[in-house]
């Protein structure tokens, strides 16, 4: 069995390392644009070597984990590369671009949107984990329109890591995933900028952040490229959230500046009715 | 030695603990408005009883651990009971409106205004956590104004603790405390407002959160009624940095609205400047 990963980051690092463990005599090979991840992976046993052209054309699975603008202008020519029984699967944060893009390629049916619900605010080889995706979420996005035997042969690795499998249409999981991940990143990043245009006239700050600063600009740490591809690709549902919670904290300016504590202490209690759903924390 | 404990929640509840450590033989009692919290702490073994007014005129200490609000119209009072050889220390997140509130009591050589920068998002005796203080930072305020060996006495228990001590005016406090702390209470409680809206429609989109909005919206299970006093106590400076938050985020919609995503990625590329600063998490 070969295997392609392409892009050695924290995703396609985490994932080469599973299937490392599940594949233990599979030859993986890694194609990143930068040569130092390619020395990195492998020297910390990611990869065994840089793939080649030849490579993609004889492998049984190419894993695609590069950021999301990138993976669209590589797509149609990975497909054109591959093998009959190859696989290609895609690990983005927005699915309807590269969907959409797909559609009509003569070899759609060899190809997997998948997008893992799992990461850290790190990058590079070295962030790359061998349990990140233990029993975190899968979702996989218009498997009706890949091959079942290919298919079959993608969840089965998936069991074996294991991870739990969801199924999605693609518009639905990139307007969700705008609220619940994508949102997050755009305020997280904004607050750090906030906070260090500060920064600049009061040098000192910093010592006075506890644990609960850290925790909401934690995700500010996470790839500028990365994040910067995924807004833009999953552009309108981004604007759509974040236009809702832009006038979420103007109705608490006004409630603050009207002196209406009664109405905010609400609005915070509100926050709560389903406290359940904040809890999950990794 | 006897010490009152006025409010037993998290951050009075930890702080008996400590004392108790610090002082195995020391009488601890507790005030609170909640007579479950008073059976709480004594189950726990934060408190041995419910202080009384005569506890109160006879104790070497007394910690003042409730909602700043609460905290302001109770200081004045309480130093008119307490004996002369008593210390009182206020514990909330705003320390201007109290350091002015008894700037012209007569005992107020006896009061001494502090923050500790430590707490988690759970409330109430049950989340008092005896390390809770260990090793984090203990900000005192217009120490010149306390009588001295009752500063040099309770520096002497921080340092038991051990705790690192800061200096700093009243007023500075509470502007940096907006930006490092209030703020991200603010964008935390505004966030899961935002998801939990959207969330009345699509009853599932939470089976898609991953760790990253977990640790976004975390504060916001903290203490409402709490929250609501420091956003109000600390106003001016709370509205000036959510200004300049919502401005941020208000540009950041703009770059996206107009595909301007090479300064959009150059922003998050900015946030990261100071990556270091954002490294400090619990």
């Amino acid at each position: 069995m070969k295997i392609v990963s392409i892009g050695l980051g924290l995703i396609g690092g985490s994932f080469a390392l599973c299937l490392r463990r599940i594949f233990p005599n599979a030859e993986i090979l890694g194609i990143d644009k930068s040569d130092a991840h390619i020395s990195e992976a492998k020297s910390i046993g990611i990869i065994e070597d840089a793939a080649t052209k030849k490579d993609i054309a004889s492998a049984n699975l190419v894993v695609l984990s590069v950021p999301v603008d990138v993976a669209n202008t590589q797509i149609m020519s990975l497909l054109d590369q591959i093998s009959e029984d190859c696989l290609v699967v895609d690990m983005g944060s927005t699915k309807s671009s590269i969907c959409q893009l797909v559609a009509k390629h003569t070899k759609r049916a060899q190809f997997l949107a998948m997008h893992p619900i799992a990461g850290t605010e790190f990058s590079g080889p070295k962030a790359a984990l061998a349990n990140l995706f233990d029993h975190q979420l899968m979702i996989l996005c218009e498997v009706e329109k890949t091959r079942p035997e290919l298919v079959e042969k993608m969840e089965a690795i998936l069991a074996e890591i294991p991870m739990n499998l969801r199924y999605m249409d693609a518009a639905a999981h990139d307007k969700h995933l705008a609220y619940v991940s994508h949102l997050s990143h755009v305020s997280s990043f904004m607050l750090g900028k906030t906070v260090l245009d500060l920064e600049k006239d009061e040098r000192e700050i910093f010592y006075l952040a506890g644990s609960g600063f850290a925790s909401t600009v934690r995700l500010a740490k996470s790839n500028p490229r990365t994040w910067a591809a995924i807004f833009s690709e999953n552009k309108e549902a981004v604007l759509t959230s974040l236009k809702e919670y832009i006038e979420n904290l103007k109705n608490f300016q006004e409630l603050l500046e009207n002196n209406d504590f009664a109405n905010l202490e609400l609005q915070l209690k509100e926050t709560q009715r389903k406290k359940e759903v904040l809890k999950k924390e990794k």
